[in-house]
C-alpha cells in the first residue's frame, strides 16, 4: 500500500467553544465524514472570533496540510468575522457577490427583508466557489484548499454534502477495535508495543474506560490503510487479550 | 475594571480525537472549571500522539499564554508520548521519580504487579511537581506554566481539583444569555452591533439554534468582567428582542 496519505486540519472558530458555553461536535462530524474518503484529520485548532487569530491559524494550517475545513463565523452578525478573515489570509478582496446574493434573494423573498445584515452573508472572497447550504441557504465557500462552513452542526453536516466530491482522497485508513472487559492497560502494554514494532504499517492505540458502575476495561484499536495487515492486527489483538485470561470482544469502531 | 485578563490554552493530545473515534469533552470541562477562577481559555489545539507535534504545540502555546492545560497521553502504553514530549519541550531530563513511584507502589500493592509498563507512569520531567489523581492514582504533573493531565474525562475532572489552587486568576468574565424564540439573526444584527459599539467592555455574541421540530431562534449572549456593564447589557438585549415583537427569556449560561 503505497497510496499517498492525504492530511487535513480542522479549524473551529467561535468564542462560544472556548468559553465552555458550547460543546463542539463538528470536529468529530468532519473527521468521520472525511475518513472513508481517504482524508485524515491530522490536527485541529479552536480560535476565538478575532480576525488576527483566524488569519494566523488558517495560514499556518493551509501551508501544512492538503486541506483545511473551518466551521463558524459566517452568519449575519457583527461577531461573524470568518469571511473577511479568509479574504485577508489569502490577500484578496471581498464583497457581496451576485451568485450568493441571488441565493439569499430567492430564500428571503417576501417573508423577510434582505437587509444589510443578511447581505453580509453574500460577501464572498474573490476567487472562491460557493458551498451549498441545504438548511438555511446562506452559502459557505471554498477558497484554495480551504473549505469555509457554518458552525451550527446541522448546517455543517448539510454543507459537507457539497464538499466531498471536491476532494482528492488518498489511502483510506480503517480500524479494528477489540474490547477487553476488566483488562488493565499495564498488563497488555508490553505485548502491544511488540505488536506495534512488528507491524510498521499499522498503528495501535490503547483506550482505557471506566463505567459508572465501577466496571472498567480497555479498548485496543489498530489502524491501517493495508487491509491484510489490519486483519492480522485484529487477530493479534484478540490473542493478546486472551493471553491475559480475558475474552476479547470485537466492537464497532470508526 | 482594570484587573488583568489571564489567558490560557488547552492542548488535547490523542489520535482518537482526530480520527473521530472519540468525542472530546475535556475542552468544555476545563473552560467551565477555569472561568470562575478568572482564567479565560483563548485557544485550543488537538494534536496526534506524535512527539514533534506535541513539542511544537506546547512550546508555541506556553510562550503565548499565561497557562497551558494538556490532556491525554500519560498512560502506560507505547502510544502515551506526552510526558517525554514535555521533557523535550522544556529541555529537561525525564526518569522514574521516587515520589511518583511510591504512589504507584501503594496503589498496586498486592493486586497487580508494578511492571515496567506501569512504571512508565512514574516518569516525571525534572523540575515538575505532581498533580494528584484521585481516580486511578497515576499522577499528572505541572512543569512551568503547563499542567499535564490524563485524557479519560473522569480523571481529567479529578486532576483539576489539584490544579485550581495553583492558579493566579485575573478578571472573572461573566455572561448573561437571553433567548428569542422565532427570532432571526438578520433582524437583530444591526441593533446588536450598535450595542457592541456602545459598550467597549462587553462582548456580544449571537447563536442561532434550530430544533428538530422545525422550531428556531437565537440566543444572544453578553460577556464582561464588569458586573454593572453586564447587567445593563442584559437589559439592552431584552429590549432589542422585544423591539422585534418577541418575548425575551433570560436563560442560564456558563
Amino acid at each position: 500500500m503505497s497510496q499517498r496519505q492525504v492530511k487535513a486540519a480542522v479549524l473551529l472558530i467561535g468564542d462560544e467553544l472556548l468559553s465552555g458555553r458550547t460543546q463542539d461536535v463538528n470536529l468529530q462530524t468532519i473527521a468521520k465524514f472525511l475518513a472513508p474518503l481517504g482524508v485524515q484529520v491530522a490536527e485541529a485548532r479552536v480560535v476565538a472570533d478575532v480576525p488576527d487569530e483566524i488569519v494566523a491559524a488558517v495560514n499556518a494550517l493551509r501551508a501544512k496540510y492538503d486541506y483545511v475545513f473551518t466551521t463558524g463565523g459566517i452568519g449575519p452578525t457583527h461577531d461573524d468575522k470568518t469571511a473577511d478573515a479568509m479574504a485577508a489570509a489569502f490577500g484578496v478582496n471581498i464583497d457581496v457577490r451576485d451568485d450568493a446574493r441571488a441565493i439569499l434573494e430567492a430564500h428571503y423573498r417576501g417573508a423577510t427583508n434582505l437587509n444589510e445584515a443578511r447581505l453580509r452573508m453574500a460577501r464572498i472572497p474573490d476567487g472562491a466557489s460557493l458551498i451549498a447550504n441545504p438548511v438555511s441557504r446562506a452559502p459557505g465557500f471554498q477558497i484554495g484548499n480551504v473549505f469555509v462552513m457554518a458552525g451550527v452542526p446541522s448546517i455543517t453536516r448539510g454543507m459537507l454534502q457539497d464538499v466531498g466530491h471536491r476532494l482528492q482522497g488518498g489511502a483510506v485508513v480503517q480500524a479494528v477495535a477489540v474490547r477487553g472487559k476488566r483488562l488493565r492497560e499495564g498488563d497488555i502494554a508490553a505485548g502491544l508495543q511488540a505488536l506495534e514494532e512488528a507491524a510498521p504499517g499499522v498503528s495501535f492505540g490503547s483506550y482505557p474506560w471506566f463505567a459508572p458502575g465501577e466496571d472498567y476495561g480497555v479498548n485496543l484499536v489498530a489502524r491501517s490503510a493495508d487491509a491484510e495487515a489490519l486483519t492480522k492486527a485484529g487477530e493479534d489483538l484478540q490473542a493478546l487479550i486472551r493471553s491475559c485470561g480475558v475474552d476479547p470482544e470485537v466492537v464497532a469502531d470508526l
